[in-house]
Parts: C-alpha cells; sequence; structure tokens
C-alpha cells in the first residue's frame, strides 16, 4: 500500500494540518515539521530539555494517506522523555525532537503544541485570536570564551541565536550587559533569552526557562482592571482590580483636569498615584498565580485620553479645552521602566492608540475587541463614562466621535448620585397607580419591597443612586407620568402622592426616605435638576451617535454594543424609553462587558492584533461633535422624553410604553392619558 | 560672454567646489545649492533665522566660468540679514536662504557654512576629520490642532520633520513625549528637534536652537580624560582631567579587580564612583564653557577593558583571569541615562569597541586615532600601562596583543615608585666615573644638581620615581656599569661609591638621600627587585611586539608610536638602551600623545569614523600571547640588558653606550672595559 520512498527517505503526515513530504530516515519528527512548515512549538530547539513539542503518534492503516503508521515506527523513548512523561501518559504522547522517524508515520500535533495555537475566547467570536506574542523565549547553548579564538560572551551568546534561531541583529537591552556574564557561568553556557519582536532581548536566564507572563492593563477613571496572561500558552491566568487612586484629586475626568489646571505639578501626582497602584495590581496578580513578578515581561495599557496622558506623564490639561489636542495619538512601544512600574527591566508596555482628543486608547480596544470593521452589518460601538466615545461602522467604513454626556451617566452631577458600589440603587420599579417605588441595590439580590431587605443590606445601608439606577429611575417616573416629556416633573402629582414635593421652585420624587414608607426625611430624591441632567446627557449621547449615522447616510443600525460597566449594567430597554440609543433592534442593543479590557488582552497575546489596530485607528474618520452643526439640532432634537424612534415603536410591544405615536410632547400626553385610563 | 539660458534661469557656479547648474530665478542660494547637491548647512530649514547658511557673493567677471557675477544679481540684504550681520560685515557676506538669484552669480561657501566641514586636527595629519556628528539641530514649524482634521501634536511635528527635512520613522525618546505639548507652546509653534543618527529625536527645545556639544572621554586606569566639542562646528572647546577616584579601591588594574574578588558588591562602588567622577567633569566642562550641560547630547567613551566593564556596570572579575573572557567586545550605542551620569535625558553615549581581553576601546580610539590601516609602512603602536596593549599593522593587515607587564612602567611595585606627579623623580643622569646622580622632578625645570633645586621642590619635595624616571635611572645605571647584562647590581663597585649599598643579601644604588650627598639616609633606591621588575616588563613588552611582528615575518618596523602619558614622558633613546621595542629608526619613534583622547575625539565629530574603527577592529586578527609558545622564547632572550638589536647599533652613534658589537653578556662585559678605560 505505502508508495515507494527512495531508499532512506520515509512519508510523513501531519494532522490536523494534513502538511505532508518525504523525510529522511532517522530525522526527529520536530526536524521533519520543521522541514514540512509544520507549526510545532520549542523553546530549547530541540534537546529535550523543555516539553514543549509534544506530539501524538497516530497509529494504525491510514487509508486516506496511504500510510501505515506502525509503533515501532518513531523510535524508543529516550531518557529525557521518560522524565518528562509520567507513568500513565498515553505510550503515543512523545516529545517531537526526540523521537526519530524510522518509518512512515502519521503524526498529530495536539493544540497546546503549536506554537501558533488559537486561543479561545470566552466572550466574542468575532474573531478568533492567534497566539503569536511579542515576547518569545529561546534556548541557546553558547560555546566558551577561549584565547586562541577572543570574543566577547555577548558575541558568542548573539552567533548562537542566529545559529539556533536564525534571530539576527538581535539588539540587547542594556540591563542585560552586567548579569550576561555570572548567568552564562551559573547556567552551564546554557541560558534561555526573552527575545521581544524578534529584535531585542529583554531577559535572560541560566538553563531553560519555559513560562513567561503578560498583563493586559484597562487603566478607567474609576477602576483600574489587570488581566494576568501566560504568554507561552495564551491561557488567562487571573484577572484583578483596584481603585484608582486617582479619584482622590477628582471623582470625574474634567475634575481631574481641573485638578491639574488649579495645582501646578498635580499631574505628576496623579501619574505617581496610577502607576504604583498599577505596579501593586501586578504584584497581587503576580503573588495569586504563585509566579516571579520579573517573568511578566509585557503589558498592553489602554485607557481613556486623560488617563492615557496621565499614565505616560503628559500633562493633560490640553484635553481640557479646544482644540483637545492629544501628545500623541499614536499607539506606543515602550520600555515599562520608562513608565517607572517597578517591573523587571526589560519588561515592555504598549501602550494601544488613541482615536481623538476624547475618543481614547480603551476606545481603540474596544474596536479591536469588537471588530466591527469586519462585518457587513452596522455596529454602533458606545462606551459612556465622562465622555461618551462613540465608534460606529462596518468593512466599509468607520467613524468615531465623542459626546459631551458630562458625568451624570456615571451618578456624578445628580443629587442622590453616586458611583456603581454597594449600598447604590441599580434597579427602579415605580407603580404607575401608586407612584411608590421598589428598587435593588448593588450588593442584595432583594427588591426594597421583599421581606428581609432591611436586614440583607444592613452593613451598607442605602447610599446613593448609580448610574443605571438614575436611568431606570428617570425612565419609570416617565412611564407613571411623573416626569412630563418636556422633562418637567409634573407637581399636581404632589396631590396622589407624598414622594412627589416640592423643591425651590421645582418638584422632586423621593425615591429613598429615612426608613419609612411616608419618607418624610428624605434620603435620595430626584430633583428636577437631576432630571435635566440626565436629559442633557442621553440627548449628547444621542445626537453623537446620530451625528455618526448621518455621514453614513442610515436611520437605523444592525447592531448597539454598550461597552464598559455602564454598557453592562443598564437595562437596555429603559436607555430605549429614554431615547439615548438610536434606532436598533431591541435584541440586537447589548453590552459588550469590558470591552477594552478584552481588547487589551488581545493586544497582548497578539502582535498581529497591535498592527491591525493601528490601521484601523488609522483609517476611523474622527468626527469633533463640537464643530458640526448638526450636532446641535439633534441635541435639541433629542431633549424630549422619549425622543421618537422606530425602536421606541418597537418596544411598546415588549414593555409597558406611552404610545408614541404622536410628536414627542404628544406622545407623552399620550402616556398621561394611558395613566389615566388605568387609574 | 555669458552663454544664453533659457528665460528666467541664470548659470550658478558654487565654489570651492565648482558644481555649476541652471538654476530658476529668483530662488534662494540655499535652494540653488540643495538642488545642485552643494554642501551648505542650515539648522532653521531656510527661514532666515540660524545664520549657519552664510555665503560669500563672489562679484566680478569671471572668465573660467564664463560668468558675469555683478552685486545686483542678488536680491537686497532682507530684513533678518540687517539683524544678523552687524555693521562693518563685508557686503558681500549673506544668509543664503535670505539672498535672491537675480542674475548669474559665482557663490563662495566658506568653510564653517558646510554641514560636513572639515576638522582641523592639531596633533596629527593622519587623516582629515570630516564633521558628521551622530546629533544635528533640526528646526521646524509645526502646524496648530485643529478639531477638524484631530491628530496628536507628535503626529505633526513627525509630519514637520519628514515635509522639511526629509527624516522619517525618527523614533521620539519617551521623555519627550512629556515635554512636547508645553514646549511646542512656549515657542509657538516652532521647535528645534535634536536628531541622533537620522533615527531617534532626543532632545527639543522652543524656538531655535544652534548649538550641541559632545564630550569625548579617556576613562584611564588613573586619570579621566574629557574633551568638550561643539557639534555644530566641531571645535574643541576646553578639556579637563580628573582623577580616577577607583584609585583609592587600588592603585593599578589587577588590584581593583583583586578588589572586587575580595569584596562581593566592589564593582558597584566602582561603577558609581567613575560614573560621579564623568559627571563631575562633564559639568566642569560645561560651566567652564558657560553652557547649560544640557545641550551636552553626545559622549564618546574609551578606556581599557577593565575601565570599559566597570563604567558599563559589568563586574571585570573575568578579566582576572584565563581565558580574559569580555561581556562584549563590540561598539556599544547606549543613552546616557542608562550609564547614570546625570546628563540630559536624551543624551547618548557611544563606547568605542574593545579590541581582545586586554586590548580595550582606548587601543581602538588610538588605532583610530593613529590609522596605521591607512598606510604602506609598518606602524607599531603601543600604550603602557598594567598590560601593554600593542597594535602593528599597515593598509593590509593588522594585529594586536597585549603584554603581561605589570605596572612596573606605572611605577607600581618599585621600592620607591609612584605614579606621575609633582616630586616624581621623572629624569636621572649618573656620571659614568664618579656614580653621582642627577635628577629632575615633576613639576620642576631644574636639574638636582642646580642652584635653587631645593627651594624649587620646597612644597612637595621627592617624594618617589615614576615610571620614565625608573626607564631612565636603570638605564643610566647600566650605562655606568652599575647594572651588567644580566641585570644584576655590581657589589664590587660599593667600593668606589657611597651609593651602592647591601641590601640583604643583593645591593641596592642610593638615587635619593635624605638631603645631603652622602644619602646617608636613604629614601629612593634602586633596588635587585626593581631591576628585576624592569627587566621583567621590559622584556614582556619587547616579547608581544616580537611575536607581532612574526606573524608578518618582519625583522624591524617603520615607525613606533608610543601612546599615552609613559609615551609622552619617556626618553625613547632609553628605552632602546633598555631593549624595550623593537628595531626602528630612533626618529621615527614618537610620542602619539594621548591618542585614545584623540581618537574619542573623533568618533565623536564623525559618526563614519564609528563605523571604520568598528570595521578596523572585527579585521584586526587579536594573538593571546600567553598561549603562544613564542612568547616565552621571545621573552626569555628579551631579559638581558641591552637587548640586541639594530637599533641599539644605531642608537650607539647618539650617545654614550657600551658597544653591542658582541651578544648580549659580552656587551655588558664591552661596557664595563669602557668604564674602566675611562676610569
Amino acid at each position: 500500500m505505502t508508495p515507494t520512498s527512495p531508499p532512506d527517505t520515509l512519508q510523513v503526515v501531519f494532522t490536523p494540518s494534513g502538511k505532508r513530504g518525504q523525510i529522511a530516515r532517522g530525522k526527529s519528527v520536530l526536524a521533519a515539521a520543521q522541514q514540512l512548515g509544520v507549526d510545532l512549538d520549542t523553546v530549547c530547539g530541540g534537546r529535550g530539555i523543555c516539553d514543549r513539542c509534544q506530539i501524538d503518534h497516530s497509529v494504525g492503516e491510514f487509508a486516506k494517506f496511504n500510510i501505515h503508521s506502525k509503533p515501532d515506527h518513531l523510535s524508543p523513548p529516550s531518557a529525557s522523555e521518560q522524565e518528562f512523561f509520567p507513568a500513565g501518559t498515553a505510550a503515543t504522547r512523545r516529545l517531537g525532537c526526540q523521537a526519530k522517524l524510522l518509518g512512515d508515520a502519521v503524526i498529530d500535533i495536539p493544540p497546546e503544541s503549536q506554537a501558533h495555537r488559537q486561543v479561545v475566547r470566552k466572550r466574542l467570536d468575532v474573531h478568533n485570536i492567534t497566539l503569536n506574542p511579542a515576547v518569545r523565549l529561546h534556548y541557546v547553548e553558547v560555546p566558551q570564551p577561549n584565547m586562541h579564538d577572543p570574543s566577547g560572551d555577548l558575541q558568542r551568546l548573539r552567533d548562537a541565536l542566529e545559529f539556533d534561531w536564525g534571530l539576527t541583529d538581535i539588539a540587547f537591552d542594556f540591563h542585560l550587559l552586567g548579569a550576561l556574564q555570572s548567568t552564562l557561568r551559573q547556567g552551564d553556557w546554557k541560558a534561555t533569552v526573552a527575545i521581544h519582536a524578534e529584535r531585542r532581548a529583554i531577559a535572560i536566564w541560566p538553563g531553560i526557562k519555559n513560562k513567561v507572563y503578560g498583563v493586559a492593563v484597562d487603566v478607567g477613571s474609576t477602576t483600574i482592571a489587570a488581566h494576568l496572561c501566560d504568554l507561552t500558552s495564551g491561557e488567562a491566568v487571573s484577572s484583578a482590580g483596584r481603585m484608582n487612586p486617582q479619584i482622590r484629586f477628582g471623582e470625574d475626568l474634567m475634575s481631574r483636569v481641573s485638578y491639574v489646571m488649579m495645582n501646578p505639578g498635580g499631574d505628576a501626582d496623579m501619574t505617581r498615584a496610577v502607576r504604583e497602584a498599577l505596579h501593586g495590581l501586578v504584584a497581587d496578580l503576580a503573588t495569586s498565580a504563585n509566579i516571579d513578578i520579573n517573568d511578566v515581561l509585557d503589558l498592553t495599557l489602554v485607557g481613556n485620553p486623560v488617563m492615557h496622558h496621565l499614565l505616560l506623564g503628559i500633562n493633560p490639561i490640553e484635553l481640557g479645552g479646544a482644540p483637545f489636542a492629544l501628545a500623541t495619538d499614536q499607539a506606543l512601544d515602550l520600555a515599562a521602566r520608562d513608565l517607572e512600574l517597578g517591573l523587571s527591566p526589560g519588561a515592555r508596555a504598549y501602550v494601544l492608540p488613541c482615536i481623538a482628543g476624547h475618543v481614547g486608547a480603551d476606545a481603540a480596544a474596544a474596536t479591536l475587541s469588537e471588530a466591527p470593521y469586519e462585518r457587513d452589518e452596522l455596529t454602533l460601538l458606545v462606551d459612556v463614562g465622562t465622555n461618551a466615545e462613540i465608534v460606529l461602522g462596518n468593512n466599509k467604513r468607520m467613524l468615531a466621535a465623542s459626546s459631551p454626556t458630562g458625568p451624570a451617566f456615571e451618578g456624578a452631577q445628580i443629587s442622590g448620585g453616586q458611583r456603581a458600589a454597594p449600598g447604590a440603587i441599580e434597579r427602579v420599579r415605580i407603580d404607575r397607580e401608586t407612584l411608590e417605588p421598589k428598587y435593588q441595590v448593588i450588593g442584595c439580590e432583594l427588591w426594597s419591597d421583599e421581606a428581609g431587605f432591611a436586614e440583607a443590606i444592613a452593613s451598607t445601608g442605602v447610599t446613593g443612586i448609580c448610574g443605571s439606577g438614575i436611568i431606570e429611575v428617570i425612565a419609570e417616573l416617565f412611564l407613571a407620568g411623573v416626569i412630563k416629556a418636556d422633562g418637567v416633573i409634573d407637581g399636581a402629582l404632589a396631590a396622589r402622592s407624598e414622594r412627589v414635593q416640592p423643591d425651590a421652585k421645582t418638584w422632586r420624587y423621593v425615591l429613598h426616605g429615612d426608613g419609612d414608607q411616608g419618607a418624610r426625611a428624605v434620603k435620595i430624591a430626584i430633583t428636577q435638576n437631576d432630571v435635566r441632567a440626565i436629559q442633557l446627557a442621553k440627548a449628547a449621547l444621542y445626537a453623537g451617535a446620530r451625528l455618526l449615522m448621518d455621514k453614513l447616510n442610515v436611520d437605523a443600525v444592525d447592531r448597539i454594543r454598550l461597552a464598559g460597566a455602564f454598557g453592562a449594567h443598564i437595562d437596555v430597554k429603559y436607555a430605549m424609553v429614554l431615547g439615548m440609543i438610536p434606532d436598533c433592534k431591541l435584541a440586537h442593543v447589548t453590552s459588550a462587558g469590558n470591552a477594552a479590557g478584552t481588547g487589551a488582552t488581545i493586544a497582548l497575546l497578539d502582535t498581529a492584533a497591535r498592527r491591525e489596530i493601528e490601521d484601523v485607528v488609522r483609517r476611523i474618520q474622527k468626527v469633533e461633535t463640537a464643530v458640526e452643526p448638526k450636532f446641535q439640532d439633534h441635541f435639541v432634537d433629542a431633549l424630549a422624553i422619549p425622543h421618537k424612534t422606530a425602536a421606541y415603536d418597537n418596544l411598546k410591544l415588549e414593555i409597558d410604553l406611552p404610545s408614541p405615536s404622536r410628536p414627542n410632547l404628544d406622545a407623552a400626553a399620550g402616556g398621561k392619558r394611558r395613566r389615566r385610563r388605568r387609574a
């Protein structure tokens, strides 16, 4: 059956790639794979001292390959294989560099042995990640110095990297020079070198080294989130988060910029604070994963422009006023020591590009994660913070803008507002008849009208209302008729409920009183100012998205992805009731989760993704809402509640909505009628 | 006479290059020079705000060019020219960027206006230096940010560098990012950028900046010498020297290596010490030249291998024993901040390559300065320190070795020896009859037997004998018959002079007693051990040179250049009497001065010289004396005084020498006979 091979030549087929070819008898499976261009990993370069080139010998008659792959077609297990594989390992599992080909064979490369293996992503199936990290390990055996042919230790190490790995013109980080001689001698002239981007040696260890790590970091205004990944397997090892310690300088972005304006040198304090926090996070991750922090050799960093600048040690005041000039919008490939992060002196840091003055590297990372530029369908990607960063597009064209929502969606500038934290009201329902509310608080599963609620929240109490809670309470107040379409709280309802109370010349709705239902001692109320703040914010968000849609000449989008914590927590129905977002099928409005963090992780594991997002960001058309006259028009149009959209029409099928069939103010009036009918 | 030009086109000739061509009427002289490939400097890129493009308008009828160059063939002086050129400046002196061509013209480029001007070297005319520094200044005007076309300030600066200067893919040092926005605004969007190696932006200033500086440093075991140069003119601004503070850890190289062996971590102390001294030197130079230390943006560094390693923060213990492995022998292009020198964060440092384990970057620099590889004649270049670094060759072949002379030539391991410093005996004459000595002391012009000597040296006294003094006293003692050809001090002469005294089982010669001629209270004597030390040192030096000559199959060299302080101070006649150096015409044995410092300066001013010496060092054949059996043979042969050489034959015509006509010991006997005849 087997085709006749030339003497001393055999047939080998590799699965799953299906690559096949004639191989000289006695060659190792690793060498055969390299000859045929089959992706088989190795750190030690075939010396049997790392276990990265594991293969499975597929034994049997393989008619489709016309190969009879017999057990004795590979050499018997070597001593080093017997060491690596404990009793109980399948007999077909071998080290590719040790198993010599003695007959025709079918060899399977298990996924974990591929140097460019695919990394399974949990959240999205938008595009697969091929493991292609910036930092790779290379084991070398370096010739010893001798007096007959004198040359520096570094030169002989370079020669070994070139001879064994084809790595030429490698620059050596200066700090390695001091450690080089002792490391080579300590390892008896064997060493493992970490090479960054196939260009730069950044770390060296005596002997064999199998693992290096990277951390993807999303520096948010409120929270810094970090994800530790094994760069040799692509595995996500652990994640951790910390409050951004800059909060003590200002709750939101603009207050931090103001802090710098009022306190010269304050930027340096904030830079130091965020860097210390970042060091602490990486140290925490290393400790919890039980690894040496010096094995963390690559970072990817994303953040909004102000966070980006402060992390880089750039004074952010230019971002505080027009024309909102970034110091740089391009991706940065840095030594982590330039950021004084206290990591290994060789560690690298990659900062994703910013899109524009108010559309940061976090938006770029979210764009990378969501990859709307790969699809036909039109995706609107929204990340709500102090500004809303908005990206709209598909595989034909991409646009981005930021809308000046202000921090109301984050709970700031709202009378009872607060950050999303235990104790904050995040869900609200208001009875359409009695106008009595019930709510849920972060950290507790019970509704406020359920038995045991008071006990369950005893440790935190009810401390305020967070972004998603504000959206819901204002939408519910609208649905209950307490807020009219123009946003005015209807004081006439004070006759129906003690919760509607006069407040200077306006009215307020008391959401949470001091314990009793009568709520005489007000703790959390929705004031007329609060409604106005949300109206301004949601109109800005809508107008920004609408402006980009104008550029594409569309009235609806195929998909809306809401990124970040706000996007994860708001109920999209209520967002649509308020008219925050443009027309889209409700089922296609979903949370993108921590898209920025996911994008940072993708960039960490796959350097090709770095080039990809750099290229995409260059091609994104940047739209500055402040200089677009139509933005103002859309903004004014979008102030009323609800804003008339086709989506709103659809929504009424799903939830109890006022009729949207007439213009805005009429729609609100319709809502009143409906309530009256029920009453 | 003038050839017919097309309408609106004129004839222009540039001198001294003779380049000529047709230029559009109205074009500036600078633009015309750029069009014709004429080397005319500019920092501001033709905006009339630097004065680097000065030209002379040659007025008159130039028959040889067939051009009548009339005064009104250039536009009248612009306002900025009137500002730059004070009253009294020749009317023909113009700014090339301001003077517009209105008729045929002959334009002379004065030397100081050439971007690649030749730098006149004071010491040597071996090869000219073309000014071609690594750091160049580029003035740019950067477009302001605007909201319609948002881009980072850095991107617009890059674009300006590319548009105005053709500089693409410039990497920006990270530290510039923090200063970028304020600098651009401070300079009203005009800035000058320092670019290193046409690849890297290392500094930025608001507005126009005309000058940057570099420092060439020779880190000697004893002295650190530094030379401040203007990188924009090539001018040597000032020089300064400091003791190497590492002397407190050990007088000579090997004692410093021993210090590290006995004191783990001692290398870090020595590294810190030399870096602090280097910072101090550069600061001194900047202060004395009245310039900002931050304007020093390039360093070149040379030193022997141990100094080289300690400066770089590399433990030198591998250099203390076979196989004398260098951490690296290659040239290094570093950020000066990696060396923690406390200079501008953008400053660069270039470390010349080492030749071999005992032949350092100082020898490479001396080789660059002397450039024996450019000549037909065979040059022996010798730098005497703890080891003698020896380079031999010509334009066909180059060899290098080090000879283990030990530190005797530096005055170490000599009973009365000391460093060359005020108070040290540096010249000696011994009366052939009375055996009475006279000597000169560093810091005093008088001989010890001249009137006023005692008063002249009162401040220092006579403190010891330095290297050149030792050479002379031993040669003179040999010439006076006190030392025999085999190096033994002839005790029989005690009968003739009280200066010859018993010393344990051997004899000594008292060079300097306590004030009186009788010298009863001995202060400085030449002991038998001292003679042995010098015999070993001179035999090693000779044997090393001889070994390299063997490789070239020659018995004499055309030229001997003695580098360094020792070479500058010894009297080459005495070196030849002792047989330190091989056959060469006495007139062709000369001091190379501070060749290492000169080489460092060349590398500072001309980056092409860096590539040149890197290439030469790669091609130098390294000879390790320790593994060459013939070295031992030559060494043993060379122990006697004088060693018989053809040069010695020549010498007898010039100074009072014993007959060299018979083998060594006979020659010495002949010397004795001669003395007897005189006596």
